[in-house]
């Protein structure tokens, strides 16, 4: 149920920044939206950050733990030896259900794990799914877009039920948190044919045709991820989260060579820096702290991966998403959907693709 | 056995420049290699293009065929109703073995369908592998380089096997073909532990510790694919035919942008003209004209993928490539090299990733 006063768990000791960049985001937030965030975490630390920063009165309470689970730290040991890792605490909050949503700039594993041992899914969904959002450009309008890709890395061998479900899930995250109005959607696969990918792709391709409420724009290639040719991406979530770092590592490459070149050759270097705004604007665009981070999906209340080098800009605009989800019941809608589809077409649990 | 001169057949029908930049390429290569090669498909409009061209005196043969498969054809359909397409005929003739090697710029499904239908696997050897030489850039030494990834899509749905006799094809393609003396092989995964994956990717992980001759390097993340982490990337047909499709996507995105960026803004034209000598080189780099196609692997003869874009200078490439592999006895060694394995570590067959 909605609450009059949205209320975010934050792991305040997850990334590379925390909990300095976290605590400082989070106050940020405080002056946005009339919300009640948690920090968890070691309370000397973040008081400390508190009295540097200005934030609404009476907007934010501190959850005390020593512990927390370092970025790379192994899974799911770390999590069985700190029962109290700040990730952990800030899940089980959530769970206790005053707590309308967390976020986390921690470790991605340990923020699936941490929320599939303390929140419970939602009813009829089986498996979670992390969803990002990359830039996209359609050349035929000359515009700029945005696509939202799931699952990018919380289920690896994903059925046809998982996959159908992570394409309503998207359509509600889509429609309610980036507005996009009727969002189409695009299955993944090695060609744009009805008939191509194995048996399980092709059930996928034809049950999406069928679920109300949803715009299947069919299958989608490699080359079209970029293009703008579907709002969501809808994939299996090792595929998924190759294709979000390849996203990354090309950026950085093309980054990096453009600075090589422009010391090695005087030239480059000049005609690098009249493209300087340019270059600005793209990079703005495929900077994950405008987008307030990856929802995971399928839990009955959302949880917020931010990015694990966020600083302050980057979690605010988290902590906004995570806000508004409370706001618009984005749980409880994927819920119905997800209830009128199982209810409709049943699905028997299938061997995974 | 290695013969005397290498023998190449040619779907000569196939790609979108067929036949005239097909022929012209082959007409081209005849003038590098003591090779012969026979095109296959319309003889009267081969023989036209061949009036207008320099090539080796007896080096070419014409097998006459009326039919073709066109790049958008429905398969395995068009295959079925047309057993004497280009693409058929060229494997019929491959398995008749007075031929060494085949290559064809035409449908990619059309290749992998009529190899399967027509060529001999390697003993030993249960799926094949579509390998694709993509640029990378190792930023520790400041020098680029290029990774051989397979499969990009002739095996969707690997098992462990499949996986492991990926690796060891790579090994020897990358180090006869492409002259890596002492390539290392890279898993694609969703991280770089030893436990990350499902069991199917944690049993190929150990396995490929374990195979002699080969340089196991562990497992790669998506953002490793272009920062030359590995010579050779093993994964699994679906991921990989996104991978390369997505890399293709990006580069034209950038390529598009920065037409729209200098005709909008004079300043933008100007700048862009200084980096252009530089970005013709980083274009150059990621183009597939200058890597002499894809092959497929996995067969008793080697078949070459080239780009269905492919003009003269990319199909000479190509038949190089094709020339070369007969010459070292390419195939040969992966026969000796997966029965050394299959001897030494059995394995059962395992059901798909």
């Amino acid at each position: 149920m909605k609450k009059s006063i949205p209320t975010i768990a934050v792991d305040a000791m997850g990334g590379d920044y925390a909990p300095g960049e976290i605590v400082k985001g989070i106050a940020a937030a405080t002056h946005e939206h009339d919300a009640r965030f948690v920090l968890v975490g070691d309370s000397r630390i973040i008081k400390n950050v508190l009295d540097g920063v200005s934030y609404r009165n009476g907007s934010i309470e501190i959850e005390h733990t020593d512990e927390f689970i370092g970025m790379d730290e192994l899974l799911p040991r770390a999590l069985s030896e700190k029962p109290n890792a700040s990730i952990a605490r800030a899940a089980r909050l959530v769970k206790e259900d005053t707590i309308d949503a967390m976020l986390s700039a921690g470790n991605t594993g340990g923020l699936v794990m941490a929320a599939a041992k303390h929140i419970p899914m939602i009813e009829g969904v089986e498996r979670s799914a992390l969803a990002a959002v990359i830039p996209t450009r359609d050349f035929k309008t000359d515009t700029d877009g945005i696509s939202l890709i799931l699952d990018v890395g919380a289920t690896v061998g994903c059925n046809v039920k998982h996959l159908v479900h992570f394409a309503i899930m998207g359509t509600i995250y889509a429609r309610e948190i980036l507005n996009i109005s009727d969002p189409r959607v695009g299955l993944l696969n090695n060609g744009t044919e009805e008939t191509k990918g194995g048996p399980e792709l092709r059930k996928v391709y034809k049950l999406l045709k069928e679920v109300s409420g949803l715009r299947f724009a069919g299958n989608i290639e490699g080359s079209d991820i970029v293009q703008n040719a579907a709002d969501v991406i809808v994939c299996e979530g090792m595929a998924g989260n190759i294709i979000i770092k390849l996203m990354e590592g090309i950026a950085d490459s093309l980054f990096e060579l453009g600075k090589f070149a422009a010391k090695k050759n005087m030239a480059y270097f000049f005609a690098l820096g009249i493209l300087r705004s340019g270059l600005k604007k793209l990079k703005k665009k495929i900077d994950y702290a405008e987008y307030g981070g990856a929802p995971l999906l399928g839990f009955q209340h959302l949880c917020i991966k931010a990015h694990g080098k966020s600083k302050a800009k980057a979690v605010k605009n988290a902590a906004v998403v995570a806000v508004r989800s409370a706001q618009d019941s984005l749980c409880e809608k994927i819920r119905e959907s997800v209830l009128e589809f199982n209810t409709r077409l049943p699905l028997d649990s299938e061997p995974g693709l």
